[in-house]
């Protein structure tokens, strides 16, 4: 399953093409190197809340609606998840009633 | 301001008590260290979204539900941080006006 950092890292980088800047202007007007920009949006990097906060500032997006949104991701990633068990449970009684 | 971070620790905080466990029950359940459990709901350490996503399962409550309610307490947060700054802006222009 993907992790909540993965989602977070997908939603700073749409948030940062709708803005149109590139890695090189976020960095410079958030403060944050480059690569650490790379990595967190790769979800290769957990960033912390100040930094998170930080990004989110230099989007000129409030940190709330990017959680949002990646809590809405999250949330069709669990649901997805839950079908996923649902459907193999029901595949094994299919099975099971069939043996 | 408050961070995401000591939010995040609010919010779990409340979801242990409203499933009433102790700090020591939820250790077991997730298998995460009592003192680091403690630290995280002091907001005083940042939890991986790993470490969150087996503390929600041990609650049993979806990650996204979480993560949505820091979110909602994040942008009450950042509502009143802006009607400060806008009613200092005013009293400032008051004063620039009685001046």
């Amino acid at each position: 399953m993907t992790t909540m950092r993965q989602f977070v890292g997908e939603v700073l980088r749409a948030r940062r093409a709708d803005r149109g800047f590139s890695i090189r202007e976020l960095s410079a007007r958030s403060r944050v190197s480059q690569g650490y920009i790379s990595e967190v949006e790769r979800g290769q990097k957990e960033p912390s809340s100040e930094l998170l906060a930080a990004l989110a500032d230099a989007l000129d997006v409030p940190l709330s609606s990017v959680l949002r949104e990646v809590a809405d991701q999250l949330e069709t990633a669990e649901v997805r998840s839950q079908l996923a068990s649902v459907s193999s449970i029901g595949a094994d009684t299919v099975r099971a009633s069939a043996a």
